[in-house]
């Protein structure tokens, strides 16, 4: 985390957001609802009917708290600092002798512990906790939240250890954070454990559920899955943490298991946002090629966990894919939940919005997480933390190390200190205006010797040329390596064809047959119903695929974007009464260009309908 | 109901089905479950936990009542009879004195009554306990079940009358339930009651809910309403008790609201089925054209309800329209839940089935409404006796007199025998092999005078011809008219075009662009995995609509129906790995034709996966 500073653009502007109104935001929703009071109740031994919040609220507590430790780490800021102090006294107040923390359950007059593992959360809950740790550990150091996270992850060993109880819980979680808590503390039995939730899963040990045991996991061993299913969040949590068991284990069967079914899920399962979830019941994903762009879930939160996924995956495998993956995902899930001012948030994101939606009032909880415009708050908070915590990590994510040299993974402005594994420091800046502009600069600030710098090239981005210190050759896809013996002052350019480009679903993906999208750089674009000329309705339209949009600026609260113009023609459309078997009638004049603008600004002038999948004009000869 | 029988032919097996086996399979299953002793247990003032089944599941007795009645009348069979009494006689003994009837509410340690209206769904029950009456008191007369329905309607108009209570029930269909008891009754009572329900709903009575007040009607007055929305089984209980009320009162306004409610819904949101409901969420209806075929609800007792809600329009009306739709919605979604042995149901009634479901144990209760393949029992059984109630009565959908003459509504193989409005008595017989050939003979038994004969023409069947005593005319849809002083042996035919047609739909519906349906006459046909060539795999094809499908005969359990074969090409794939923008490959070679079978047949077969709308194959010249 010390070793990467975003620059100024577009991930800079949102991590400050992050720092500046987010964690705030969601400190104060969550002091307001009582979920923080809930851990004095419980150390005070308060009955069920005085607490507040779902039974999972805990979490959210500490997805705040470890939002709040990379930002005071990385800022600095006392105010963050304080914050974390005071919500670790308040939690620690609430642990039990044994190391036991929960604000719903365990205590008298709030039920037993670990009596509902399908649905009380207690173990998802201290994967939170125990992340918000690994948080305060990589920025900060030993402190009480930490202990306090040891001595629940050793409570957990303890109970749910080889001779303990052989359950999991409903969420996954608590894998990845047991074994991010080895990393961070090299205490063996925490990746043991976490090893044990991982093989234990899959074999009915949960219960059957109307939603049926895919939903939680608990249908098929995870190295035995073929792909990614049931409840998105659970399943790519889960993943994470098997590919986190695997590596530190070096169980090449089931990292290849994980990775297979990352394969199959991106190729047949995920929608061209990156998010993933087709189905709002059980929050999951459907069928291979079930990606409705009007019902996608694309929950926040996936597309958090997905990006965490492909991360370990990359680190693990080195294939540029997952880098690719992981941009889409945070540019266009990620990015799209937040409002501009970070007061609101998406849970769900879909690709087609078809009626615009009532306004929220920014006062009140939303019970529904399916509303058209984002919400203030939510009766099930999990995103907005989770965008937080996401954001304020979002270093993390830039730039890795190997033997060879240093690989620039995502192309953000950003400065890079770090040191190769033998020992010499390497200092670099990067600039860049992308995703707006397609040139990317590494200047090389310190240096010594020979090493291999290596800059990913996404899938998209043919005929990207590489410029090292004048010489020019164009790169394919992958990495573009350049290897020398560098010096002070050494300028490496990547050049991207940043520039709008039609793209057409796999014919299987029936939801959105017929349609074209229209992506630029790693953004993926949408047609929104504010902003348009009259003549230009995005529920009916038919867009002209013969001519590229043409582009224009975009001033938005955070920053200059980049709209584009399509030309298009109404839609074709039959006479009211029955919508089958009609006659259509004739196309109509082509119109104003229709206005596209990035999928992740969208819903933030107001109530909007929306779509990111254009049907493409057939034509005047096409069938009516 | 005593003055039409159906002759052999398509709805008689499917009544005979119901009367032989769906009502021993469902006294069974309720037998078997504590459904129906739970009457005994709330008789004793057993507690709460004794208790077996959903809140509502005294609903499921009494539509299982109904069916046995309007058999017990329709057959004659004894045992059916017999049957009615028992159950009438455990039902009224646990009848409270003031007339309240629940097992689930209103008993020391069952919990008050009336005190959750929004879920009790204690009002629903009587509103079938009271059809159950109604159809005992067309078929038999006054006994022990209409006498426990009538002090139960009286209960029901004491507490929530004028004076009363002023709420409603979660759940429409009491409204029209006491409509139908004044019908039979001539009590004012029932129907000012009704009236009461119908005019409090929609200013949120009911308060919120997760689902939002628009989920049970509670949104928007019934007389303020543009559109069907919500759960769709509610929406459409509701109308139909608001159509009584406005036809019994005069009341125009309300008539003309819902029917251009109903106006709306049928142009935006309906299933080529007739099925309604796109969401899974809340079993509703979606947003206008949202219409995926996968995630098609089509809740089989939504079907039933339409039929009851285009019966009543087209009383109400006379348009051939409503008779058309209730023509459609019967042969495919109320036909299509019941196996060929009627010993299993389809709950859910999508449109497309990606992937064959596993096998349902026929002896297990499914928790689940969505399963791919049909279940002996679900856990909510709604749809079994409703789909039972809705054939053993179909006569009643078949015809109509006025002072005019007769109206044949259904095409369906029948005898009737009647009075016209002035005493004359009209006795006719129809024979035809509808829906499989197009030829519909009528000839009349019984006459004296000159009056019309009306039938109807569907809106498909353009070219039909009346044939009246050998003089040829073609005739519109519509009614096909024809009008003479009749003699007995005078015969009328109606000459329909059934054969195969491709129906495209709205370009709206964007679920479905680019892709055609078959049908043919009033069936819906799709494509089902099994018993298709091993080259023609429906989950990846594209159909040649230049030729019209080939028909050929099929033997099924319930006698013998027309398949069709399509000539088709492979879909154009691109390789694995991310669906979007990728190259297709160019499309193969013609293949075996892609078999299409009758909707309502399809997963009597085992497992199988299943498409109604056929990607359209745009050629070798078409876009990749």
């Amino acid at each position: 985390m010390g070793e990467v500073q975003l620059g100024p653009g577009f991930w800079a502007e949102r991590q400050r957001l992050a720092g500046e109104v987010m964690v705030d935001h969601c400190r104060a929703w969550m002091t307001r609802l009582g979920w923080v009071d809930n851990f004095r109740l419980a150390a005070e031994g308060r009955p069920l009917a005085e607490r507040h919040g779902r039974e999972f609220s805990d979490s959210e507590v500490y997805k705040l708290l470890e939002a709040l430790s990379w930002e005071a780490g990385r800022s600095g800021r006392p105010d963050h600092e304080r914050a974390v102090v005071a919500l670790s006294e308040q939690v620690a107040a609430a642990q039990e002798p044994d190391g036991y923390l929960n604000t719903r359950f365990g205590h008298q007059s709030l039920g037993l512990r670990y009596t509902n593992l399908a649905w009380g959360h207690e173990l998802y809950c201290y994967g939170h906790l125990i992340q918000a740790a690994v948080a305060r550990l990589r920025t900060h150091g030993d402190d009480l939240l930490v202990s306090v996270a040891r001595r629940a992850a050793d409570h957990v060993c303890e109970e749910f250890g080889a001779d303990g109880r052989a359950g999991v819980c409903g969420h996954p979680e608590i894998e990845m954070a047991l074994v991010e808590l080895f990393r961070a503390t090299g205490e063996e039995r925490y990746l043991e454990q976490a090893q044990l939730f991982v093989e234990r899963r899959g074999h009915g040990v949960l219960g059957e559920i109307q939603l049926g045991p895919a939903y939680f996991q608990d249908d098929v061993p995870v190295r035995q899955a073929r792909v990614l299913r049931g409840h998105a969040v659970r399943a790519l949590y889960l993943a994470c943490g098997a590919v986190d068991v695997a590596v530190e284990r070096g169980d090449d069967e089931l990292l290849e298991a994980v990775a297979e079914q990352w394969r199959t899920t991106v190729a047949a399962r995920t929608y061209l946002t990156g998010g993933m979830g087709s189905r709002h019941t059980g929050e999951s994903f459907g069928e291979d090629f079930e990606l409705p762009p009007d019902r996608a879930y694309s929950e926040t939160c996936a597309g958090v966990a997905a990006v965490m996924l492909a991360w370990r995956l990359l680190l693990a495998t080195g294939d540029a894919r997952h880098a690719d993956l992981a941009e889409r995902t945070l540019y266009n899930v990620v990015a799209t939940s937040p409002a501009l001012d970070g007061r609101s948030f998406f849970y769900a994101n879909p690709l087609h919005q078809r009626v615009p939606g009532m306004v929220v009032d920014p006062d009140v909880v939303n019970p529904r997480a399916e509303a058209s415009l984002r919400s203030a708050w939510f009766d099930v908070a999990c995103c907005p933390p989770n965008v937080a915590r996401t954001l304020a990590s979002l270093a993390a994510y830039v730039a890795t190390v190997d033997d060879g040299g240093v690989q620039l993974h995502q192309l953000t402005a950003c400065s890079v200190r770090t040191s190769l594994p033998d020992g010499r420091t390497v200092g670099l800046s990067v600039d860049t205006g992308y995703p707006w502009t397609g040139d990317v600069v590494v200047r090389v600030r310190e240096t010594r010797g020979r090493w291999r710098m290596a800059l990913r090239v996404p899938a998209w981005a043919e005929g990207a040329v590489l410029d090292v210190g004048g010489e020019r050759r164009p790169v394919p896809p992958g990495y573009a390596v350049a290897e020398q013996d560098w010096r002070p002052g050494d300028q490496v350019r990547l050049e991207l064809p940043v520039r709008a480009r039609w793209t057409r679903p796999d014919p299987r993906i029936d939801a959105v047959r017929g349609c074209v999208a229209v992506e630029r750089g790693p953004l993926v674009y949408c047609a929104e119903s504010v902003g348009q000329d009259p003549s230009a309705r995005p529920e009916a339209v038919a867009v002209d695929t013969s001519v590229l949009p043409a582009e224009h600026g975009l001033d938005t609260e955070l920053g200059s974007a980049v709209a584009l113009a399509c030309s298009n023609r109404p839609a074709r459309v039959p006479p009211a009464g029955w919508p089958y078997g009609g006659h259509t009638s004739a196309a109509g004049a082509a119109r104003a260009p229709l206005i596209l603008v990035p999928y992740h600004l969208w819903g933030n002038r107001g109530p909007a309908a929306m779509r990111v999948w254009l049907p493409e004009s057939p034509g005047e000869e096409g069938p009516a």
